[in-house]
């Protein structure tokens, strides 16, 4: 065949001597080591082709030294070759170390495009070639294990046609990559993704590759680091992003799956009215610690969703006008498209539809065609939905008028038409077509209704408690802040119970109060005049029974209606309020109007985050479990049903992993088919990214939401409950020994990681630190663990499970802990999630971060440490009776998912270490800068193009700037290459 | 694998059994009859299941039995079978017969699908495999073919980047099929391609299954006969859909294929400013015989396809704001950079976009992203542009602001910041990025400006005479219809010259002159406020120079200025207006004011159309292209370039059939390098439908153009058209003789075919009557074929041909006439034109329209006429030496493309046949109708959904109804059957 010439020679035998990407079509048999390999061998040849375009042979040279000495150092793991390495990363100059990082950087998610692509491709042969996979990943999968296991067919319809899974999308404060370059790689993937997919002729070929080039060098010459912070409306118009891009038509493709999962079993398919999967969104409501997240940001992003919402369903019914041309209805239906033509003349019809413009149909429809009449006015409603929303955004309107009857308010008034087509098509004996595109619809409608996205509230209680401060002291009732918990309440129930008004519009208060009563304003006229766009409010740090007591008495005193206010959820952070949870549920349920309030509904949400970073995460993970329980059965006293709200983050740190498993992993009769659950920053490009894996997403979700109510795990017995007792106490008092009370902790966190240059990163509309001090206590969450990430080190993860593990095999109980992580899922996941971690850890990168970045009185500290990692990996082995970390005993020949991770991690390292290398000596710089050690005049950077590159930084001093952009670049780099897809 | 039930047989194994239906991914070897066969079939089982399904078991097992006896006949042409199928129809009620017509008519579509399929799919295996075919259907080939020719890739180079396709699309008056079907066959058509392309999963194929079948049922379900008759804007829609679905995309693509051509031969690419395709339009233009095109409907039309073109321009700079993230650029576009970004405040540009409810970035962009700088603002006037161009089609302003300079007036103050961007990016060293999506968007706009399509206007000679004459009459010169040829055209000139007016604002004149000045006002009008929207102006029926100076004249005169006048192309339709144009040609040159004017450039406009109605085919043949001759030696003798407009029809009936064959057979020296051509109705539709053969079509035009200006078809030696002359002499004596002269053949003419019914086929917004008398003058040419292809006789084709060879071959030149098939392109296009349409003709079908329609008197008359057609076979095989029809000696096992043809024919007519004995029994139900031979009143329909089905017609007598409804039915089927794809 002709060779479209392909210029250089390493991308040619990528392609044409590959097995995969040649172009010749999707094969039959499926090797995921070498399709990641083929995948991983293409896209470096493209990338270095480009690098060396671009930037000449002498970097190119460089770079190709520098990842043949870590490559070579990965094999031989001996220390010389460590140390070749860090000579030659020590002898570039700081334009060129900054260049290699980007490049390593860049490699890097381009190595994640080929694993994504990798699993994508083995997913998609399993799913040709039907080959089981441990627990189902599919509700197909997942129905067939329960009819397997006995479960009734009627039970497994009920519980999927009754469960509710709710998915909330959240920002994510270390979304690390821009758009625009997600863009790219989405490009990326792509076309890599078609080049295995059918027959290519040669043209086609270099035209995918070409397109590849242009995305990648996009990619690569973009800059990396984000200058100015986005806004949370820009959050928001990238959440939205997905819902255009696939989640809207993924839905009903999703449904139409489940229903043959179904009929195959002789089920009916899911009713039409019910939605088995909702989306929710923080984005433009979550303003704790945001304080650009305001009263109009959330009007505005609850109107924008909505306008997406008309824009989707605008496209949609063009494209069924077309389809539903038919002219037999039933005589229902028929009146009531003729009364609808009656309604105008026709000249009024064609004038109005000129104007707007549409691209078909726009004069008035015969009556022949009565589908076409009925839809074409719900388009005109929906066209003046849409101009009404805009006047409110482009502040041409103060609000949605709620007298005008020409507009879409609540889903239900778009649906009633929907349904009169779909039923009128059925009943003429046009079944086929109403179960096609017209069902899709129904079910969209049904599933996003008129907001798209119910948008959720977040505030800190503090920040009610000082609002109610001001309005008691305003009405000399003196310092609510000042009253015990039990006058609180009383006081709070007695104002909930009377009609008098507290506010008067003369109070004096803060800004912050001020904004706080703005929002609840808001929220109540958002509830009038866009009902169904706000989801549950959550209170952030809440501790106690007035937290939530305080929000109702806030809805209510700024205009919310009894019947429309928000339900509010408690978000428990911190261990202690973690298990204090339950008794001010208690407290909450026994009190007789709020109990009626309710009515037998609560929303509860618990977070993983802070409790991780207090207590080390055996004992985060224990608490939850057990406040999980208990919160149930407090629930269950009062006759409540509790969602539990699970804010999951995204990369491991913080209790990430394989979700499915996740889900599987909680307490049984937690879930019972109700769960939310927060899909977070880059998790959500992972998961809703291309058409195939929100595919997946959506199937995983359901399956496992699916098993845990009809085969919930066992249940741990007291033994079992014993030994975790007994582990999180040792490792939670061993974890904040170390951490709090050692002193020689924070000087060394502080100097062997790069825990306080995180700040630089305006990565997220956050700001990172909660109130001012240096040191741990400050640190939130996120930016705690990511610093140990950073290190490789990852110290948060497994500080203290040694001692915890060890205590109990003192009592004789190890061949429990083996027969635990055999048969309990909890223990398991997480034991896996800590094995998997260990894995990731690089004594050797983390003992270069001390060496050159700790003062010499804190090694013997850091000796100490590394010490422990030692032995909580040998005991973990112990534990799992594991050959060694990954690999289970049982080898089968090459099969299997565990030890493709394996070298996963082995392949991402060689592209890691370079990073690390860089980074510390980085920090040193940094560090020597901030000291006054160096005078930064004398660097003048010699490359060409370095100079505009440093430009670009707000500092305008090139020494400080090519080293703080450098360092930026390596932890984006790095933690790219932390996480794990799929 | 799992087997998703298909639920009834036939569909099983039509697609398990299949070798290229069964998903099973691309396969190597192709056999093109195995696949129509296959495709065939499973669309066959998939319509009966659904006829089954929607009508119940009786009436599909007479349309069992019905296909089944029709498949019988076919295999057995035998008498008898023939006869059992006429009595089966016969014995079927009214609505049994129409609702068994409508069942062949959507087979027969669904069939051309397959047709389509195969042939998309020999294509691409082609492609594939690289196997060369005939002549170069591509450009690829075509150079290639050139560069083997010994042409110097030089002269390749210099003609490809001079060359001038323009491709008008018009709207066709037998546009049979409504664009909803249209779009319900493309969505079978398109998923009978993903069938065969890639591996599927059990769930896809049930899922392309499924969804195919919805769309044949909504097909089948939805009323095949237009009840109302279409706009003129209707018709622009559907002709801008084009460019919105394929067109728009399709061009780069092209572009970049034939790059990448030139690149193999060591060519640069095509220069970015040159556009080596145009598109134009007549819908909402020509008002030649459509009233309902009027200045205004001119006008809206001008502004939506602007408004068009705009929408395709703003999504694709918002992509690429997107993509062009980079920060590096020119110093020179950094300062253009830099004055946008200072230009306005950054809360402004905040607001204005946060009006706009842009998708993304409607944040004023940060200088660090130049290119963003400058494409956000190009999109701001874009998006200026529509709201301008929506205001005046809104009537909300009188035109365009002239003075606003926020918008885009002409193509090149768009391209200009699209060029600046190209150059920054190739200057930095991001030339691959530059040569992506910003270089397709370049030549789009190259291609397709701010008009999308320039609109020619077309009107007949005869409206600008009156026009001219009421205005010599105002002021008192008399009547100017009433001078001689010399006076008009000396006047003509006389006041051209001259700077005096002639109209005056009292000018008395009838509505009909009024709305031809208005049409001039309007053109002046929009070539000062849409510049590049408008194109040539056809006189149709143009006889004598003075037709062409009319025109000039009248648009001067109401208001255009000399450097924006359109130019003007005469129309010669008639055979002596063919013969006697390069005489006016010659006339019009010497007027030295028209000489210098045009400035060397003159458009004329052939159609074949009407010229064929007067003298058959062959002298029609002949006369054009010995008019072309001419009228190219007289431009020369001016030192005139002549752009040659060919008129081409859609069905082969007028000139259709392959068209890069037509244009190799046109003679030397006519085209070089400049072409324009029409694509009339559906051909629209095959040929931009759907990517792959937009592309297709595109590609063959350039190719063939191609080789016609480099490697011109050899011109005719003097013998050659001795007998040229000879033969359309005599066939032109004979067609007139029999078809003008003979008493007989207008009245049979009246009852053998339905010719006087089809007025009733509200097809297309132009009415079917030339001014109005009975008979065959009166008959427009596209009637007057289409009704003899309904009794599948093509008279108008092979009528007086074969006297015509038998003249020659008694010159004893039998073997130049061989030799001339052999080896001359012109002729040989023709015979296989004119074999083609014998092959297709049904002697044993006419025969019954006689037996059933035309009083016995005329009965000799109807054998007389078979005899001939017989007599033309048996010549037409001596000349060609072909042993049969559509066979050609050489069998060469299976392959090539000519005898498929003739299986595909059989395979159309065993749907066919029936059709047109339910015709036959029809035409002579509706004429007792029409003698008030019936009382209609006795039919009663028993069938349930008969009585709706017939309500829809307009009269309400239910067999009036039911009878016409299946006569339209069965013309469309037949139509459908009679084309011919690809």
């Amino acid at each position: 065949m002709p060779k479209q010439a392909i210029k250089d020679e390493a991308i040619k035998d990528a392609v044409v001597g590959s097995q995969y990407l040649a172009g010749t079509g999707e094969s039959t048999q499926f090797d995921h080591h070498q399709v990641l390999q083929e995948s991983d061998d293409l896209i470096r040849a493209l990338f270095f082709s480009i690098v060396k375009e671009t930037t000449g042979t002498e970097f190119f040279q460089s770079l190709k030294d520098v990842y043949d000495l870590s490559e070579k150092f990965h094999e031989t793991q001996a220390q010389s070759d460590f140390d070749a390495l860090t000579t030659k990363l020590g002898s570039l100059t700081n334009e060129e170390t900054m260049m290699l990082a980007s490049a390593f950087s860049n490699v890097l998610n381009l190595h994640n495009v080929s694993e994504h692509v990798a699993s994508a491709m083995e997913e998609r042969h399993a799913r040709l070639d039907d080959i089981p996979r441990g627990p189902a990943k599919t509700t197909n999968g997942a129905i067939k294990g329960l009819v397997a296991k006995g479960i009734s067919k009627e039970a497994i319809y009920k519980a999927i046609t009754e469960q509710e899974v709710d998915l909330v999308l959240t920002a994510h404060p270390t979304q690390a990559l821009r758009r625009s370059m997600l863009k790219n790689f989405g490009t990326v993937r792509q076309k890599l993704l078609d080049l295995q997919r059918a027959r290519l002729s040669g043209y086609e070929r270099a035209e995918l590759l070409d397109s590849m080039a242009s995305a990648i060098q996009s990619a690569w010459r973009t800059d990396e680091i984000r200058r100015t912070p986005p806004k949370p409306q820009d959050e928001m118009r990238a959440g939205l992003s997905y819902f255009n891009e696939t989640v809207f038509e993924g839905l009903p493709k999703f449904c139409r799956r489940i229903d043959s999962a179904l009929i195959n079993q002789g089920l009916p398919r899911i009713p039409m009215e019910h939605s088995i999967m909702r989306f929710s969104s923080w984005m433009g409501g979550d303003r704790d610690g945001n304080p650009f997240v305001t009263a109009t940001c959330t009007r505005d992003v609850v109107y924008l969703a909505r306008i997406t919402a008309v824009n989707l369903y605008f496209k949609a019914i063009q494209d069924l006008i077309f389809s539903l041309s038919m002219w037999r209805c039933t005589d229902a239906f028929r009146e009531r498209a003729r009364l609808l033509h009656e309604r105008e003349s026709a000249e009024h019809v064609y004038e109005m539809r000129k104007q707007r413009n549409y691209a078909d149909f726009w004069r008035s429809l015969p009556m022949e065609e009565p589908y076409r009449v009925v839809l074409a006015e719900v388009r005109d409603k929906l066209y003046n939905t849409r101009e009404a929303l805009q006047a409110v955004i482009m502040g041409k309107a103060e609000a949605l008028d709620p007298a005008d009857d020409s507009i879409f308010r609540d889903k239900n008034q778009l649906l009633e038409p929907l349904m009169a087509c779909h039923q009128s098509l059925i009943e003429v004996g046009d079944g086929t077509v109403a179960d096609g595109s017209l069902l899709d619809l129904i079910r969209q409608v049904n599933c996003f209704g008129l907001s798209l996205v119910k948008l959720d509230i977040r505030q800190e209680s503090d920040r009610h408690a000082d609002a109610v401060d001001a309005i008691t002291r305003h009405i000399g009732l003196g310092s609510y802040n000042d009253w015990d918990e039990e006058k609180k309440t009383e006081w709070l129930v007695s104002e909930l119970k009377s009609k008098r008004p507290l506010v008067a519009s003369d109070l004096e208060c803060t800004d912050d109060v001020r904004e706080v009563l703005d929002t609840f304003k808001m929220i109540a006229h958002l509830q009038e005049v866009c009902p169904g766009s706000l989801g549950t409010y959550v209170i952030s740090m809440a501790t106690v029974a007035s937290d939530v007591l305080a929000v109702v008495l806030l809805q209510r005193e700024m205009g919310g209606k009894m019947d429309q206010l928000l339900r509010v959820a408690p978000l428990f952070e911190r261990l202690d309020d973690l298990n204090e949870g339950p008794n001010q549920l208690r407290r909450l349920f026994s009190i007789p109007w709020y109990h009626e309030l309710i009515d037998g509904h609560q929303e509860v949400m618990i977070g993983y985050s802070d409790s991780g970073k207090d207590a080390g995460r055996m004992a985060a993970a224990w608490a939850l479990y057990e406040g999980q329980e208990n919160a149930t059965k407090v629930a269950d006293e009062f006759g409540v049903k509790l969602t539990l709200f699970h804010g999951r983050g995204g990369t491991v740190g913080r209790g990430g992993g394989p979700s499915h498993l996740a889900i599987l992993s909680q307490p049984p009769a937690t879930i019972n088919g109700r769960l939310r659950v927060t899909v977070q920053g880059e998790v959500i490009e992972q998961n809703f990214g291309e058409h195939e894996n929100c595919f997946h997403t959506l199937d995983l979700y359901t399956a496992a939401t699916l098993e845990h109510s009809l085969a919930p795990p066992l249940a741990p017995s007291d033994e079992w409950r014993g030994a975790m007792a007994t582990m999180s106490e040792v490792s939670c008092e061993r974890y904040r020994e170390i951490v709090f009370k050692t002193p020689e902790f924070n000087p060394y966190f502080l100097q062997a990681t790069p825990g306080q240059e995180l700040g630089a990163l305006n990565i997220g509309s956050r700001p990172a630190k909660r109130k001012s001090n240096a040191g741990v206590t400050a640190l939130r969450a996120i930016p705690w663990i990511f610093a140990w990430t950073q290190s490789r080190f990852h110290l948060p993860v497994w500080l203290g499970i040694a001692e915890g593990f060890q205590r109990v095999k003192e009592q004789g109980k190890l061949e429990t802990l083996r027969e635990m992580y055999r048969t309990w899922p909890f223990f398991r996941v997480t034991m896996d999630l800590i094995e998997m971690v260990l894995a990731k850890a690089d004594p050797t990168v983390a003992r270069l971060y001390e060496k050159e970045l700790v003062e010499e009185q804190y090694h013997a500290f850091g000796e100490q440490l590394r010490k422990a990692l030692r032995s909580t990996v040998d005991i973990v082995l112990e534990v799992t009776e594991h050959p060694d970390l990954l690999t289970s005993q049982t080898t089968n020949g090459g099969q299997g998912s565990i030890n493709t991770l394996k070298d996963k991690l082995a392949m991402r390292s060689i592209y890691l270490t370079p990073l690390n290398i860089i980074q510390v000596e980085n920090l040193k710089r940094l560090r020597d800068i901030e000291d006054g050690k160096v005078d930064t005049k004398g660097y003048v950077p010699v490359m060409p193009w370095a100079k505009q590159m440093l430009s670009l930084h707000v500092s305008k001093d090139y020494y400080h700037a090519a080293v703080s952009d450098t360092l930026i670049i390596t932890m984006k780099g790095i933690a790219a290459g932390m996480q794990n897809t799929g």
